[in-house]
């Protein structure tokens, strides 16, 4: 936990045996009226999960839009399923795990978790795309699939 | 489409046969990089319609917060299902058009559906409850189900 | 406040002898736990206000970000003061107002306020430019100062 | 860098003999359609030095709002002021500083700073107070000068 690798693993999460994991705080921005943490803002911490993963594992969100790929690529989340299960709040830190548990043609399916200590707070299922600007799917390169499933 | 209806009516959309609709604009704050919405800004799109449609059956937020009910009551959303059919744009007016499906003995289960012109942009099925501050489940009243249904 | 016009009048809100103003519900999405709007929401209505007056006065962010004046553009908020006077809550009704105090030739200054019924919840002064997708600055078409000043 | 120290103080940032700082990371929520960071999202960044500042210092959100002080208190953003120097993009990464530059009977008046690497990004003044859930203001506890004018 030195140097820049330290600096890494502190802002972007950690690889795990499963996937990614990082931990982040509640704030005001994240809460609503009822004291909880509004429920739209989980998909914000599950975003950063799934970006620093991808990071992690090499496949940076400004290298595709600037054009890596020979044409500008943006990721897309095409389907979501989240089960709320309790909510947090204020102050609380909670960690968000993101697994990878298949990478087809053009799709990629992901499992997230948000726990605080051992209490999951919520289970989400994401499956994103690759498009252009134009919103025209494309096949993920053929050493993702290998990059992020080394991790699962 | 005057005086306090028609305020009321432009505020907080319109009850129809189904249920309710609103339209509303894409502002830059609803945006990313990408150049389309936010995936999960479409969720405070999606809980404005949920909101409205309780708001014109006489179902109010604050009056539940209040203690209306003997004891302050918020809504939370426990599971959501999404689907991203298409992106919308910044200067986009949309329509978001909300279903009660299911009215149980604590849970609401809701169909949202958002679209530009004819096109359908996302559609979710969503599963909601009110809870105590603390977070435990009561059971909706009984004249609930008559008012939301009523329009279903 | 019927046909086109009434709907356009409804999403965009409308011009005023004194510029522009329309009004917004306060939804969870703008509530923090502390029972309150949000600080940093307040400055989505401003920016829907400002986006919304330059729209009425016949000028569109995607027209401009499209390229309409030779090279794409977009809005650049450059400098606000913003003094909070008083809170707004869940479901309240807000209006927002915005003038334009002056434009010179590459800068903009509006003048906004959100009141809840004559209370007033905040004003603002918002410096704006237009800059390239680089960032660097240009100046306004000639014939805005006179669309824009023409309200104020 | 190890222990609980170093978790603290990579979630909360760290104490500097000025202040506060922390480094953040930009995300895809964080950026609108120009391609830069959305104006009032670096206001959530601001928010989250604040309070980082006055958790290291033992000033606690949520302790205040649970009745501490022998009533809840929440703190409230009275004025800003904010010039918007350089835009931040899509994965940069920003250090976020923080100064108390006086803190009088019940007013704190903070300096804060946005900056990539060593180009400012965003200057920041801004004035909050602590309120009853009503909104009356109170007084800061005696010790809170000295435990944040000892960082200055």
């Amino acid at each position: 936990m030195t140097g820049e690798h330290g600096e890494q693993a502190g802002l972007s999460g950690t690889l795990t045996g499963q996937g990614h994991a990082f931990r982040a705080r509640v704030y005001y921005a994240d809460t609503d009226f009822s004291g909880f943490v509004y429920h739209a803002r989980y998909l914000e911490f599950l975003e950063r999960g799934r970006t620093d993963y991808l990071r992690l594992a090499g496949i940076e969100h400004t290298a595709l839009a600037s054009g890596e790929r020979h044409e500008p690529l943006v990721w897309v989340v095409r389907r979501m399923e989240i089960d709320f299960l309790a909510p947090a709040r204020m102050d609380d830190i909670i960690t968000v795990e993101t697994r990878v548990e298949e990478v087809s043609g053009a799709r990629i399916l992901m499992a997230q978790t948000v726990r605080r200590d051992e209490i999951p707070l919520l289970k989400a299922r994401v499956e994103a795309v690759i498009v252009t600007p134009q919103g025209r799917p494309r096949r993920f390169p053929k050493d993702w699939a290998a990059r992020l499933m080394r991790q699962g």
